[in-house]
Protein backbone atom coordinates (compact mmCIF):
# COMPACT_ATOMS: atom_id res chain seq x y z
CA UNK A 1 0.00 0.00 0.00
CA UNK A 2 1.37 3.36 -0.71
CA UNK A 3 2.73 5.63 2.36
CA UNK A 4 0.04 8.37 2.21
CA UNK A 5 1.96 11.50 1.76
CA UNK A 6 0.01 13.90 3.88
CA UNK A 7 0.14 11.22 7.20
CA UNK A 8 4.46 12.43 7.22
CA UNK A 9 4.28 16.31 6.24
CA UNK A 10 6.12 17.79 8.70
CA UNK A 11 5.00 21.18 10.57
CA UNK A 12 7.66 23.46 11.17
CA UNK A 13 6.81 26.41 13.65
CA UNK A 14 10.59 27.53 15.01
CA UNK A 15 12.97 28.68 13.48
CA UNK A 16 14.86 25.89 15.67
CA UNK A 17 13.40 23.24 14.23
CA UNK A 18 16.26 20.76 13.44
CA UNK A 19 15.01 20.51 9.88
CA UNK A 20 14.77 24.18 9.37
CA UNK A 21 18.48 24.43 10.71
CA UNK A 22 19.53 21.74 8.32
CA UNK A 23 18.24 23.59 5.18
CA UNK A 24 19.75 26.99 6.47
CA UNK A 25 23.71 25.24 7.56
CA UNK A 26 23.51 24.36 3.60
CA UNK A 27 21.92 27.59 2.16
CA UNK A 28 25.20 29.70 4.80
CA UNK A 29 27.70 26.96 3.80
CA UNK A 30 27.18 26.98 -0.31
CA UNK A 31 27.09 30.81 0.02
CA UNK A 32 30.84 31.16 1.60
CA UNK A 33 33.17 31.82 -1.15
CA UNK A 34 35.43 29.33 -1.87
CA UNK A 35 32.97 26.70 -0.47
CA UNK A 36 33.92 23.26 -2.02
CA UNK A 37 31.92 19.88 -1.78
CA UNK A 38 29.19 20.33 0.16
CA UNK A 39 27.72 17.62 1.84
CA UNK A 40 24.42 18.75 0.64
CA UNK A 41 23.03 21.49 -2.18
CA UNK A 42 19.85 23.73 -2.17
CA UNK A 43 17.46 23.14 -4.78
CA UNK A 44 15.43 26.18 -5.25
CA UNK A 45 12.03 25.81 -7.50
CA UNK A 46 9.65 23.37 -8.55
CA UNK A 47 11.63 23.40 -11.99
CA UNK A 48 14.89 22.64 -10.76
CA UNK A 49 13.43 20.02 -7.87
CA UNK A 50 11.97 18.62 -11.28
CA UNK A 51 15.12 18.12 -13.27
CA UNK A 52 16.72 16.67 -10.67
CA UNK A 53 13.89 14.09 -10.05
CA UNK A 54 13.92 13.25 -13.79
CA UNK A 55 17.96 12.45 -13.59
CA UNK A 56 17.40 10.31 -11.00
CA UNK A 57 18.72 12.56 -8.15
CA UNK A 58 17.77 11.38 -4.83
CA UNK A 59 16.29 14.02 -2.81
CA UNK A 60 16.56 13.97 1.18
CA UNK A 61 14.01 16.95 2.32
CA UNK A 62 11.69 18.67 0.90
CA UNK A 63 10.12 22.14 2.62
CA UNK A 64 7.06 23.67 1.45
CA UNK A 65 5.24 27.14 2.06
CA UNK A 66 1.77 26.63 2.35
CA UNK A 67 0.84 28.23 -0.59
CA UNK A 68 4.02 26.22 -2.61
CA UNK A 69 2.47 23.14 -1.65
CA UNK A 70 -1.18 24.25 -2.79
CA UNK A 71 0.57 24.35 -6.13
CA UNK A 72 3.64 21.87 -6.23
CA UNK A 73 2.39 19.35 -3.95
CA UNK A 74 0.27 17.43 -5.75
CA UNK A 75 3.17 17.16 -8.58
CA UNK A 76 5.88 16.27 -6.19
CA UNK A 77 4.91 14.25 -3.34
CA UNK A 78 3.93 11.31 -5.57
CA UNK A 79 7.54 11.38 -7.11
CA UNK A 80 9.30 11.26 -3.60
CA UNK A 81 10.46 8.33 -2.17
CA UNK A 82 9.02 7.49 1.33
CA UNK A 83 12.73 8.54 2.96
CA UNK A 84 12.28 11.88 1.85
CA UNK A 85 11.61 14.34 4.82
CA UNK A 86 8.61 16.86 3.69
CA UNK A 87 8.16 19.58 5.84
CA UNK A 88 5.57 22.59 5.81
CA UNK A 89 6.58 25.95 6.96
CA UNK A 90 4.96 29.39 7.29
CA UNK A 91 6.34 32.02 4.92
CA UNK A 92 8.29 33.92 7.14
CA UNK A 93 10.29 30.67 8.42
CA UNK A 94 10.86 29.38 5.08
CA UNK A 95 12.41 32.58 3.80
CA UNK A 96 15.08 31.80 5.91
CA UNK A 97 16.16 28.48 4.19
CA UNK A 98 15.55 29.99 0.84
CA UNK A 99 18.14 32.40 -1.15
CA UNK A 100 16.17 33.23 -4.48
CA UNK A 101 14.30 36.85 -4.55
CA UNK A 102 10.88 35.57 -5.94
CA UNK A 103 10.97 32.36 -4.03
CA UNK A 104 8.36 29.80 -5.18
CA UNK A 105 7.39 27.80 -2.09
CA UNK A 106 9.27 24.88 -2.47
CA UNK A 107 13.17 23.56 -1.85
CA UNK A 108 14.76 20.72 -1.70
CA UNK A 109 17.93 19.00 -0.31
CA UNK A 110 20.01 16.73 -2.33
CA UNK A 111 23.25 15.27 -2.47
CA UNK A 112 25.44 16.55 -5.02
CA UNK A 113 26.36 14.94 -8.21
CA UNK A 114 29.92 13.76 -7.88
CA UNK A 115 32.30 13.35 -10.86
CA UNK A 116 35.64 10.77 -10.10
CA UNK A 117 38.87 11.75 -11.96
CA UNK A 118 38.44 9.10 -14.13
CA UNK A 119 34.46 9.60 -15.49
CA UNK A 120 35.75 13.79 -15.63
CA UNK A 121 38.54 12.62 -17.81
CA UNK A 122 36.70 9.64 -20.13
CA UNK A 123 36.09 10.98 -23.14
CA UNK A 124 39.23 11.07 -25.48
CA UNK A 125 38.68 13.89 -27.62
CA UNK A 126 36.21 15.96 -25.02
CA UNK A 127 35.59 19.57 -25.39
CA UNK A 128 36.42 21.03 -21.25
CA UNK A 129 35.09 24.20 -20.03
CA UNK A 130 37.83 25.79 -17.67
CA UNK A 131 36.76 28.87 -15.31
CA UNK A 132 38.98 30.34 -12.48
CA UNK A 133 38.36 32.92 -10.07
CA UNK A 134 34.77 33.57 -10.83
CA UNK A 135 33.20 35.74 -8.44
CA UNK A 136 29.63 35.90 -10.01
CA UNK A 137 27.08 32.86 -9.71
CA UNK A 138 25.07 34.17 -12.44
CA UNK A 139 27.87 34.21 -14.65
CA UNK A 140 29.10 30.84 -13.34
CA UNK A 141 25.61 29.00 -14.19
CA UNK A 142 25.26 30.73 -17.47
CA UNK A 143 28.96 29.32 -18.46
CA UNK A 144 27.59 25.26 -16.78
CA UNK A 145 24.00 25.89 -19.04
CA UNK A 146 26.84 27.02 -22.27
CA UNK A 147 28.80 24.06 -21.73
CA UNK A 148 26.16 21.67 -21.38
CA UNK A 149 24.26 22.71 -24.31
CA UNK A 150 27.18 22.82 -26.79
CA UNK A 151 27.99 19.20 -25.60
CA UNK A 152 31.06 20.17 -23.38
CA UNK A 153 32.47 17.02 -21.80
CA UNK A 154 33.18 18.81 -18.21
CA UNK A 155 33.78 21.51 -16.64
CA UNK A 156 36.37 22.66 -14.02
CA UNK A 157 35.90 25.04 -11.82
CA UNK A 158 38.83 26.41 -10.13
CA UNK A 159 38.62 28.62 -6.89
CA UNK A 160 38.55 30.58 -5.33
CA UNK A 161 35.61 32.66 -6.01
CA UNK A 162 32.11 31.63 -6.66
CA UNK A 163 30.84 27.88 -5.92
CA UNK A 164 29.34 25.52 -8.34
CA UNK A 165 26.53 24.75 -5.66
CA UNK A 166 26.03 28.04 -4.38
CA UNK A 167 22.25 28.34 -5.21
CA UNK A 168 22.21 31.34 -7.72
CA UNK A 169 24.95 29.36 -9.56
CA UNK A 170 22.52 26.20 -9.74
CA UNK A 171 19.43 28.36 -10.67
CA UNK A 172 21.59 30.31 -13.51
CA UNK A 173 22.45 26.80 -14.76
CA UNK A 174 18.90 25.71 -15.29
CA UNK A 175 20.05 22.46 -14.19
CA UNK A 176 22.49 21.97 -16.15
CA UNK A 177 25.26 21.33 -13.24
CA UNK A 178 23.39 18.54 -12.11
CA UNK A 179 23.99 16.69 -15.67
CA UNK A 180 27.39 18.35 -16.61
CA UNK A 181 30.80 16.57 -15.55
CA UNK A 182 32.40 18.78 -13.07
CA UNK A 183 34.96 18.89 -10.97
CA UNK A 184 36.14 21.51 -7.95
CA UNK A 185 39.69 22.77 -7.99
CA UNK A 186 41.41 24.75 -5.50
CA UNK A 187 44.20 25.81 -7.16
CA UNK A 188 45.64 26.37 -10.92
CA UNK A 189 48.63 24.22 -9.24
CA UNK A 190 45.51 21.44 -8.49
CA UNK A 191 44.26 21.09 -12.07
CA UNK A 192 47.09 21.39 -14.11
CA UNK A 193 48.36 18.79 -12.09
CA UNK A 194 45.23 16.52 -13.22
CA UNK A 195 45.10 17.95 -16.72
CA UNK A 196 48.79 18.34 -18.59
CA UNK A 197 49.16 14.18 -17.17
CA UNK A 198 46.15 13.87 -19.92
CA UNK A 199 47.43 16.07 -22.83
CA UNK A 200 44.84 18.58 -22.56
CA UNK A 201 45.51 21.41 -24.88
CA UNK A 202 44.86 24.73 -23.35
CA UNK A 203 42.84 27.86 -25.07
CA UNK A 204 42.86 31.21 -22.82
CA UNK A 205 39.89 33.71 -23.75
CA UNK A 206 41.88 37.00 -23.57
CA UNK A 207 40.70 40.77 -23.40
CA UNK A 208 43.08 41.42 -26.23
CA UNK A 209 46.25 40.27 -28.74
CA UNK A 210 44.55 36.89 -29.40
CA UNK A 211 43.53 35.22 -32.41
CA UNK A 212 39.83 35.19 -33.31
CA UNK A 213 37.81 31.67 -32.45
CA UNK A 214 37.50 30.76 -36.80
CA UNK A 215 41.89 30.34 -36.53
CA UNK A 216 42.00 28.38 -33.60
CA UNK A 217 41.96 24.63 -33.78
CA UNK A 218 39.11 23.48 -31.18
CA UNK A 219 39.51 19.66 -32.25
CA UNK A 220 40.54 16.89 -29.68
CA UNK A 221 40.74 17.50 -26.28
CA UNK A 222 40.71 20.79 -25.44
CA UNK A 223 39.99 23.18 -22.90
CA UNK A 224 38.62 26.44 -22.89
CA UNK A 225 40.02 28.69 -20.05
CA UNK A 226 37.63 31.52 -18.79
CA UNK A 227 39.07 34.21 -16.15
CA UNK A 228 37.26 36.11 -12.74
CA UNK A 229 35.22 39.08 -14.29
CA UNK A 230 37.87 41.38 -12.64
CA UNK A 231 41.24 39.97 -13.19
CA UNK A 232 40.81 37.43 -16.43
CA UNK A 233 43.02 34.68 -16.04
CA UNK A 234 45.54 33.75 -13.45
CA UNK A 235 49.35 33.75 -14.76
CA UNK A 236 50.37 30.00 -14.56
CA UNK A 237 47.02 29.19 -16.91
CA UNK A 238 48.11 31.80 -19.30
CA UNK A 239 51.88 30.45 -19.13
CA UNK A 240 50.13 26.64 -19.80
CA UNK A 241 47.91 27.96 -22.51
CA UNK A 242 48.85 26.93 -26.39
CA UNK A 243 46.37 29.59 -27.95
CA UNK A 244 44.70 32.84 -26.95
CA UNK A 245 41.25 33.44 -28.42
CA UNK A 246 39.79 36.86 -28.26
CA UNK A 247 36.24 37.93 -29.59
CA UNK A 248 36.54 40.03 -31.93
CA UNK A 249 34.52 43.59 -31.11
CA UNK A 250 33.88 47.20 -32.04
CA UNK A 251 36.25 49.20 -29.99
CA UNK A 252 33.59 51.53 -28.34
CA UNK A 253 32.89 48.06 -26.19
CA UNK A 254 35.60 47.46 -23.62
CA UNK A 255 34.32 44.20 -22.91
CA UNK A 256 31.25 40.82 -23.05
CA UNK A 257 30.20 39.95 -19.22
CA UNK A 258 32.22 36.64 -18.92
CA UNK A 259 29.12 34.74 -19.04
CA UNK A 260 28.00 35.80 -22.40
CA UNK A 261 32.05 35.59 -23.94
CA UNK A 262 32.06 32.21 -22.54
CA UNK A 263 28.92 31.03 -24.19
CA UNK A 264 29.97 32.94 -27.23
CA UNK A 265 33.27 30.74 -27.27
CA UNK A 266 31.66 27.57 -26.49
CA UNK A 267 29.03 28.59 -29.01
CA UNK A 268 32.17 28.80 -31.90
CA UNK A 269 34.34 25.99 -30.45
CA UNK A 270 31.16 23.37 -30.99
CA UNK A 271 30.54 24.45 -34.68
CA UNK A 272 34.01 24.51 -35.51
CA UNK A 273 34.36 20.63 -33.80
CA UNK A 274 31.09 20.16 -35.69
CA UNK A 275 32.12 21.29 -39.26
CA UNK A 276 35.25 19.11 -38.96
CA UNK A 277 35.90 16.38 -36.30
CA UNK B 1 36.21 82.72 -12.77
CA UNK B 2 35.21 79.06 -12.17
CA UNK B 3 32.24 78.61 -9.86
CA UNK B 4 32.79 76.64 -6.90
CA UNK B 5 31.34 73.66 -6.93
CA UNK B 6 30.80 73.32 -2.90
CA UNK B 7 29.08 76.53 -2.84
CA UNK B 8 26.13 74.94 -4.94
CA UNK B 9 26.07 71.57 -3.34
CA UNK B 10 22.36 71.21 -2.40
CA UNK B 11 21.56 69.24 0.92
CA UNK B 12 18.58 66.98 0.86
CA UNK B 13 17.28 67.02 4.51
CA UNK B 14 13.34 65.41 3.75
CA UNK B 15 11.56 62.97 1.15
CA UNK B 16 9.82 66.11 0.24
CA UNK B 17 12.82 67.87 -0.95
CA UNK B 18 11.42 68.47 -5.08
CA UNK B 19 15.35 67.40 -6.05
CA UNK B 20 14.82 63.78 -4.46
CA UNK B 21 11.43 63.63 -5.50
CA UNK B 22 12.18 64.55 -9.04
CA UNK B 23 14.60 61.56 -8.80
CA UNK B 24 11.80 59.31 -7.25
CA UNK B 25 9.77 60.12 -10.23
CA UNK B 26 12.01 59.10 -12.79
CA UNK B 27 12.92 55.91 -11.08
CA UNK B 28 9.06 54.97 -10.87
CA UNK B 29 8.68 56.05 -14.46
CA UNK B 30 11.29 53.86 -15.55
CA UNK B 31 10.32 51.14 -13.81
CA UNK B 32 6.69 51.03 -15.34
CA UNK B 33 6.13 48.39 -17.76
CA UNK B 34 5.68 49.68 -21.34
CA UNK B 35 7.08 52.68 -20.02
CA UNK B 36 8.03 54.67 -23.27
CA UNK B 37 10.06 57.55 -24.23
CA UNK B 38 10.76 59.41 -20.92
CA UNK B 39 11.76 62.81 -20.32
CA UNK B 40 14.53 62.05 -18.34
CA UNK B 41 16.55 58.57 -16.89
CA UNK B 42 18.32 57.33 -14.15
CA UNK B 43 22.22 56.88 -14.18
CA UNK B 44 23.31 54.94 -11.69
CA UNK B 45 26.96 54.36 -10.27
CA UNK B 46 30.28 56.43 -11.22
CA UNK B 47 30.74 53.90 -14.17
CA UNK B 48 27.65 55.12 -16.35
CA UNK B 49 28.01 58.46 -15.14
CA UNK B 50 31.41 59.00 -16.95
CA UNK B 51 30.61 57.11 -19.70
CA UNK B 52 27.19 59.87 -20.36
CA UNK B 53 29.82 62.35 -19.80
CA UNK B 54 32.27 61.14 -22.05
CA UNK B 55 29.53 60.49 -24.57
CA UNK B 56 28.84 64.00 -24.28
CA UNK B 57 25.41 63.87 -22.79
CA UNK B 58 24.34 66.53 -20.74
CA UNK B 59 23.27 66.15 -17.17
CA UNK B 60 20.49 67.65 -15.28
CA UNK B 61 20.85 66.63 -11.73
CA UNK B 62 23.83 64.47 -9.70
CA UNK B 63 23.23 62.98 -6.40
CA UNK B 64 25.32 61.59 -3.93
CA UNK B 65 25.42 60.27 -0.57
CA UNK B 66 27.91 62.17 1.93
CA UNK B 67 30.20 58.96 0.76
CA UNK B 68 29.96 59.26 -2.81
CA UNK B 69 30.56 62.29 -2.90
CA UNK B 70 33.76 61.78 -0.67
CA UNK B 71 35.02 59.05 -3.27
CA UNK B 72 33.20 60.01 -6.24
CA UNK B 73 33.32 64.06 -5.46
CA UNK B 74 36.96 65.08 -6.96
CA UNK B 75 36.77 63.08 -10.32
CA UNK B 76 33.05 63.99 -11.49
CA UNK B 77 32.06 67.81 -10.39
CA UNK B 78 35.21 69.48 -12.70
CA UNK B 79 33.02 67.82 -15.26
CA UNK B 80 29.92 68.98 -14.48
CA UNK B 81 28.59 72.14 -16.31
CA UNK B 82 27.46 74.92 -13.78
CA UNK B 83 23.88 73.92 -15.15
CA UNK B 84 23.92 70.78 -13.27
CA UNK B 85 22.28 70.53 -10.28
CA UNK B 86 24.09 68.80 -7.46
CA UNK B 87 23.05 67.55 -4.10
CA UNK B 88 23.85 65.49 -0.92
CA UNK B 89 21.37 63.31 0.66
CA UNK B 90 22.08 61.33 3.75
CA UNK B 91 21.89 57.14 2.91
CA UNK B 92 17.92 56.61 3.82
CA UNK B 93 17.20 59.40 1.65
CA UNK B 94 19.72 57.84 -1.68
CA UNK B 95 18.47 54.90 -0.89
CA UNK B 96 14.42 56.34 -2.06
CA UNK B 97 16.42 57.70 -5.78
CA UNK B 98 18.32 54.29 -6.36
CA UNK B 99 17.92 51.03 -7.85
CA UNK B 100 20.63 49.11 -7.42
CA UNK B 101 21.43 46.74 -5.24
CA UNK B 102 24.49 47.74 -4.25
CA UNK B 103 24.36 51.59 -4.66
CA UNK B 104 27.06 53.35 -5.36
CA UNK B 105 26.60 56.25 -3.80
CA UNK B 106 25.65 58.34 -6.72
CA UNK B 107 23.09 58.92 -9.02
CA UNK B 108 22.43 61.45 -11.84
CA UNK B 109 19.28 62.52 -13.86
CA UNK B 110 19.84 62.49 -18.08
CA UNK B 111 17.96 63.47 -21.31
CA UNK B 112 17.47 60.12 -23.05
CA UNK B 113 19.59 59.97 -26.11
CA UNK B 114 16.83 60.29 -28.79
CA UNK B 115 17.53 58.73 -32.31
CA UNK B 116 14.89 59.95 -35.23
CA UNK B 117 13.54 57.31 -38.14
CA UNK B 118 16.17 59.23 -40.35
CA UNK B 119 19.43 58.72 -38.29
CA UNK B 120 18.10 55.42 -37.34
CA UNK B 121 17.88 53.99 -40.63
CA UNK B 122 20.96 55.73 -42.00
CA UNK B 123 23.23 53.08 -43.05
CA UNK B 124 21.68 51.55 -45.87
CA UNK B 125 23.48 47.88 -45.16
CA UNK B 126 23.14 47.72 -41.57
CA UNK B 127 22.92 45.00 -39.21
CA UNK B 128 20.04 45.27 -36.69
CA UNK B 129 18.53 43.86 -33.60
CA UNK B 130 14.71 44.00 -32.60
CA UNK B 131 13.50 42.66 -29.15
CA UNK B 132 10.00 42.28 -29.05
CA UNK B 133 8.29 41.32 -25.20
CA UNK B 134 11.65 41.47 -23.04
CA UNK B 135 10.80 41.17 -20.04
CA UNK B 136 14.05 40.66 -17.87
CA UNK B 137 15.80 44.29 -17.66
CA UNK B 138 19.41 42.35 -17.79
CA UNK B 139 18.57 40.38 -21.06
CA UNK B 140 17.17 43.10 -22.99
CA UNK B 141 20.99 45.20 -21.43
CA UNK B 142 23.07 42.45 -22.10
CA UNK B 143 21.52 42.06 -25.94
CA UNK B 144 22.17 46.24 -26.15
CA UNK B 145 25.75 45.69 -25.21
CA UNK B 146 26.09 42.73 -27.58
CA UNK B 147 24.41 44.69 -30.36
CA UNK B 148 27.18 47.72 -30.16
CA UNK B 149 29.95 45.27 -29.58
CA UNK B 150 29.34 43.50 -32.71
CA UNK B 151 28.88 46.66 -34.80
CA UNK B 152 24.67 46.69 -35.22
CA UNK B 153 23.78 49.56 -36.69
CA UNK B 154 20.44 49.83 -33.88
CA UNK B 155 17.99 48.21 -31.76
CA UNK B 156 14.45 48.46 -32.31
CA UNK B 157 12.63 47.17 -28.73
CA UNK B 158 8.71 46.11 -29.21
CA UNK B 159 6.60 47.04 -26.62
CA UNK B 160 5.16 45.74 -23.66
CA UNK B 161 8.00 43.92 -21.68
CA UNK B 162 11.00 46.00 -19.93
CA UNK B 163 11.84 49.41 -20.83
CA UNK B 164 15.15 50.99 -22.67
CA UNK B 165 15.69 53.44 -19.83
CA UNK B 166 14.82 51.01 -17.02
CA UNK B 167 17.96 51.42 -14.95
CA UNK B 168 18.60 47.92 -14.58
CA UNK B 169 18.46 47.54 -18.42
CA UNK B 170 21.44 50.74 -18.84
CA UNK B 171 23.12 49.24 -16.31
CA UNK B 172 23.28 45.60 -18.00
CA UNK B 173 24.21 47.61 -21.12
CA UNK B 174 27.37 48.94 -19.41
CA UNK B 175 26.75 51.90 -20.62
CA UNK B 176 25.86 50.82 -24.83
CA UNK B 177 22.46 51.98 -24.60
CA UNK B 178 23.71 55.84 -23.91
CA UNK B 179 25.51 55.34 -27.64
CA UNK B 180 24.15 52.33 -30.24
CA UNK B 181 20.49 53.96 -31.63
CA UNK B 182 17.93 52.99 -30.37
CA UNK B 183 14.20 53.02 -31.20
CA UNK B 184 11.11 52.31 -29.17
CA UNK B 185 7.93 50.81 -30.95
CA UNK B 186 4.64 50.44 -29.12
CA UNK B 187 3.53 46.57 -31.36
CA UNK B 188 4.78 44.72 -33.95
CA UNK B 189 2.55 46.36 -36.43
CA UNK B 190 4.48 49.85 -35.84
CA UNK B 191 7.46 48.70 -35.86
CA UNK B 192 7.00 46.55 -39.13
CA UNK B 193 5.28 49.68 -40.71
CA UNK B 194 8.78 51.71 -40.74
CA UNK B 195 10.96 48.34 -41.67
CA UNK B 196 9.10 47.41 -44.23
CA UNK B 197 9.08 50.39 -46.53
CA UNK B 198 13.01 50.26 -45.95
CA UNK B 199 13.48 46.50 -47.42
CA UNK B 200 14.64 45.12 -44.34
CA UNK B 201 15.14 41.24 -44.27
CA UNK B 202 13.90 40.04 -41.38
CA UNK B 203 16.29 36.55 -39.11
CA UNK B 204 13.84 35.31 -36.88
CA UNK B 205 15.74 33.72 -33.52
CA UNK B 206 13.27 30.48 -32.68
CA UNK B 207 13.82 27.55 -30.55
CA UNK B 208 13.20 24.58 -33.25
CA UNK B 209 12.60 24.11 -36.74
CA UNK B 210 15.19 26.91 -38.24
CA UNK B 211 18.48 27.00 -39.83
CA UNK B 212 21.73 27.12 -37.69
CA UNK B 213 23.69 30.81 -38.43
CA UNK B 214 25.78 29.51 -40.86
CA UNK B 215 23.47 28.92 -43.49
CA UNK B 216 21.87 32.11 -43.13
CA UNK B 217 22.35 35.13 -45.43
CA UNK B 218 23.38 37.94 -43.06
CA UNK B 219 24.79 40.36 -45.87
CA UNK B 220 22.77 43.66 -46.56
CA UNK B 221 20.38 45.44 -44.52
CA UNK B 222 19.12 42.66 -42.32
CA UNK B 223 17.04 42.47 -38.70
CA UNK B 224 18.01 39.49 -36.24
CA UNK B 225 14.34 39.30 -34.42
CA UNK B 226 14.67 38.36 -30.60
CA UNK B 227 11.08 37.25 -28.83
CA UNK B 228 10.32 37.59 -24.72
CA UNK B 229 11.49 34.66 -22.31
CA UNK B 230 8.30 33.11 -22.04
CA UNK B 231 6.13 33.70 -25.20
CA UNK B 232 9.00 33.92 -28.12
CA UNK B 233 7.89 35.88 -31.27
CA UNK B 234 4.22 37.63 -31.90
CA UNK B 235 3.16 35.82 -35.21
CA UNK B 236 3.30 38.90 -37.14
CA UNK B 237 6.41 39.04 -36.81
CA UNK B 238 7.67 35.30 -37.51
CA UNK B 239 5.15 35.73 -40.87
CA UNK B 240 7.48 38.73 -41.87
CA UNK B 241 10.63 37.28 -41.75
CA UNK B 242 12.75 35.74 -44.29
CA UNK B 243 14.35 32.91 -42.06
CA UNK B 244 14.16 31.39 -39.04
CA UNK B 245 17.77 30.57 -37.58
CA UNK B 246 18.50 28.43 -34.50
CA UNK B 247 21.56 27.94 -32.14
CA UNK B 248 22.29 23.92 -32.57
CA UNK B 249 22.92 22.29 -29.29
CA UNK B 250 22.19 19.40 -26.70
CA UNK B 251 18.90 18.11 -26.62
CA UNK B 252 19.49 18.03 -23.29
CA UNK B 253 19.42 21.66 -22.86
CA UNK B 254 16.07 23.27 -23.48
CA UNK B 255 16.67 26.94 -24.35
CA UNK B 256 19.19 29.64 -23.88
CA UNK B 257 18.53 32.59 -21.72
CA UNK B 258 17.28 35.02 -24.12
CA UNK B 259 20.36 37.14 -23.40
CA UNK B 260 22.84 34.72 -24.33
CA UNK B 261 21.28 33.65 -27.03
CA UNK B 262 20.76 36.82 -28.40
CA UNK B 263 24.53 37.68 -28.18
CA UNK B 264 25.83 34.67 -29.47
CA UNK B 265 23.53 35.21 -33.05
CA UNK B 266 24.59 38.48 -33.24
CA UNK B 267 28.33 37.64 -32.85
CA UNK B 268 27.62 34.94 -36.05
CA UNK B 269 25.81 37.08 -38.17
CA UNK B 270 29.27 39.54 -37.36
CA UNK B 271 31.77 37.11 -37.82
CA UNK B 272 29.53 35.82 -41.45
CA UNK B 273 29.26 39.38 -42.51
CA UNK B 274 33.20 40.15 -42.21
CA UNK B 275 33.72 36.79 -43.91
CA UNK B 276 31.64 37.79 -46.98
CA UNK B 277 30.78 41.63 -46.96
Amino acid sequence: MPVKTDSRLVQIRTAQHPLLREFRQVLRGERKPGAQSPERILLEGPRLIAEALRDGRQLEAVLFTPSGLAQQGAGLLPQLSKHVAVAQAPENLFALAADAETPSGVVALARPPETSPEKFWAPAEGLYLVTAGLQDPGNLGTLARAAEAFGAAGLARIGPGVGLWHPKTLRASAGSLLRLPARDYASPEAWMEEAQARGLQCIAAVPRHGRPPEEIRWQGRVALLIGSEAHGLPRPLLRASAEQVIIPMQPAVESLNAGVAGAILLYAAARARAARP
